[in-house]
């Protein structure tokens, strides 16, 4: 008999858990249940299709329903599981039309995804509050936009960073309010986010920071956001909080939960009960330098995640854990991106380390198009292996991310870096690469 | 008494060196003789302002001369080093105005740099025959093209790639003659290159491979060049043959010269006599993975080369080589780049390797800007081990390239490379890491 993969989630982490274990044991009968009527399209290119940097939302999805049937991978949409039963192996799942009963498996995928986290405040159940997710709803409130004329971005999150750039853009009056004193204050450090701040004022976006959301204002539809500093009259809010695991249905069936509050899992992707894999935005995985547990990461990461878990479910074998995060995202006008952890959260989190800063450049400081690079890089003292990194440029920063998440993985150090052989040519890189600046910086910061 | 440390070269080696000198022993007194009117300048530069991306000659420059008088270093332009003593610790220097004498040194810099390679046939004496090196000269020849309807260049190597893909920009008829199947054959792959034909036939460019140059034709300037496969009228022909060390002077001084004809230097820049140092185009050096010589790489190569030659020289300590090369650069519509070598040259060498290819995108795949991005990948069989690359793409091909570098540098694996944390973002990067598809495809077809 076939094995049977049972998959909760049709994101980024299931269809990637789906195609894992399709790849390890082609024979397996993998079912897909999801509450959504889609799966297998881009969730990230929503706000820019509001920004209107893409035309239109049908680009985002990737391959029709066909494709997944063509592939032997069976999806149930707008379907619910109630309930998992690790003793028995079974899973309860409800549709609309009604109780479909329990489905057996030999192995399960958790990938349940994120909810944002509920704002705490009075006036949440108001119209006109924006919680960015399914594509359906990204469609509705596209169209809402057109007569919106003044909205609040609620938190900097990486989403609410997206989100503010995309509505000014869009030339709405974009506010932004967080409680934090400069954007995405628990990942980037204040330097590396001054140029956005600037061209977010630019394009005209008003930013309030150290200001708390107190609550949304109106009678049936949000009229003002009341924040610690003062009203802010708006037709919408963007509510971007923080992504927190969505693990309801784990934790009833007893799956063990981290401080994060995602699912535990080990290397291989595996929960505390054998046989029941989890991936994506639900589990939390442990950071490589700190080994503080971390969740909530990117779209790759689930994909990878769920690859991982579908392979390693279906007999094979994929090591994943641990993460060293490499990210990168458009803000304002600048591209922001980093590995790990800044000065900022180092210090938070009573990390020792040394430090190198440099502003380079992207190409020949004399061909058209030659953007600032700022590259700030963080050793452990003594050995001075690559730890954290953060940057802010305008073109190759997902590039160096993805580069020195591999160094801090590999033990790289800022000595490696400092007199590392790079490309220059004149149209796509400068003479002396930003990332070797910084190295150097922080050697003869040493030295002084 | 301070150190006196003579440079032979005012290019980006000599240059690197006076740096390093003056990092390593600030009271160091620096001589550099260069036969040039100038020195830090950019002639990396030429084929752009040639192509009219860069507007004039002028924002080639880096620094002014008495940037250099304020930094300590004594520059003497238009002089010429004769010969060097090295049992006397002396050069002999003239100036077009007469001789000047014996200058003594305590250490000495050998920064001597490439000559086009003689194409060694018949007219090599006519006008219209451009070498792209000194800027005084180029900007004698950028008014030259605007007369110039047709042009030839001769060879298909970096150099040849740039000049060709600058005319064409210029609107001249631009044909492109080389000896090799397909353009820069000696390093990069055809599936690599195949792109990079087809965008220049888009742009006019006449592309004759297999070729052999066997002449200029002409009167007193050039009028055709004959091949053989026929002959090419042209009013100019850009000379674009290797570049060869310029070694005569450290020939007669009796320095040890390599299979290359470049110096040959320990890991420290010193030459085979004590005290003597090189750097640049005129050295050659040994390739990490094959400890193969190679000689003639890039600016950035020739600047860091100076630069560990002047610490080490001024009592510093700093090791550079072997070297591993990343190089990248635009050809076409096209940016193509790598990694140490590809299948071309490993097998040339017979080098045993396993590959993997992919073709992945530079962005979400719906994002406007996205574009191909192919990505080859070496490994060493058994282990493994990243040993070349290959990549032809849009955007983020030096990152890229600067990436790998280290990664062979430091012995990262395919299996590393197939699973690593990558940066998604839709704006900059995509759900799937070209280098990463890459290191699975090779890893996909280890198995079947």
């Amino acid at each position: 008999m076939p094995l049977r993969v049972v998959i909760v989630g049709g994101g980024a982490g299931g269809i990637g858990a789906a195609g894992g274990v399709k790849q390890a044991a082609p024979d397996a009968e993998v079912t897909v249940f999801t509450e959504f009527e889609d799966v297998a399209y881009s969730p990230c290119g929503i706000p820019y299709v509001h920004g209107r940097e893409i035309d239109d939302f049908a680009s985002l999805f990737l391959a029709d329903k066909e494709a997944y049937v063509q592939a032997g991978i069976d999806i149930h949409y707008e379907t619910r599981v109630t309930s998992i039963d690790p003793d028995r192996r079974t899973v309860h799942v409800e549709e609309p039309a009604g109780d479909i009963g329990d489905v057996p498996y030999d192995r399960l995928i958790v990938a349940t995804g994120f909810d944002y986290a509920d704002p705490g405040v009075p006036g949440t159940d108001l119209g006109g509050l924006y919680y960015v997710k399914n594509i359906r709803r990204a469609m509705e409130w596209d169209k809402v936009l057109d007569s919106v004329s003044r909205a609040v971005v609620v938190e900097a999150s990486p989403l609410g960073l997206e989100m503010t750039t995309a509505l000014a853009h869009r030339g709405i009056e974009t506010h932004l309010i967080d409680p934090r004193p400069w954007p995405l204050a628990d990942v980037a450090d204040p330097d590396i986010m001054a140029p956005v701040e600037e061209s977010w004022a630019e394009m005209g976006v008003i930013m309030h920071f150290t200001t708390k959301l107190e609550g949304f204002l109106g009678d049936r539809t949000v009229r003002a956001v009341a924040t610690s500093t003062g009203e802010l009259p708006c037709e919408l809010a963007v509510v971007c909080t923080h992504k927190q695991p969505n693990n309801a249905l784990a934790r009833a069936a007893g799956l063990e939960i981290g401080s994060t509050g995602g699912l535990i899992v080990d290397e291989r992707m595996e929960t505390s009960r054998p046989g029941v894999f989890g991936a994506g935005d639900c589990v939390e995985l442990p950071h490589g330098v700190t080994w503080v547990p971390v969740q909530g990461l990117s779209g790759s990461h689930a994909y990878a995640q769920g690859k991982a878990a579908g392979v390693n479910a279906a007999g094979g074998e994929r090591r994943y854990s641990p993460v060293y995060v490499p990210w990168a995202m458009v803000a304002g006008k600048w591209m922001i991106g980093g590995v790990s952890f800044g000065e900022t959260l180092a210090k938070a989190l009573g990390i020792p380390y040394v430090v190198g800063l440099a502003d380079g450049i992207s190409r020949a400081r004399y061909y058209p198009g030659v953007r600032k690079t700022r590259v700030k890089l963080l050793g452990e003292p003594g050995t001075l292996r690559l730890i954290g990194a953060q940057m802010v440029g305008g073109e190759g920063i997902k590039e160096r991310a993805d580069f020195l998440a591999m160094a801090v993985r590999t033990g790289v150090t800022l000595e490696d870096l400092a007199w590392m052989e790079n490309v220059y040519s004149p149209p796509i890189g400068a003479l002396n690469e930003p990332i070797a600046l910084a190295a150097q910086n922080a050697l003869s910061r040493l030295k002084s």
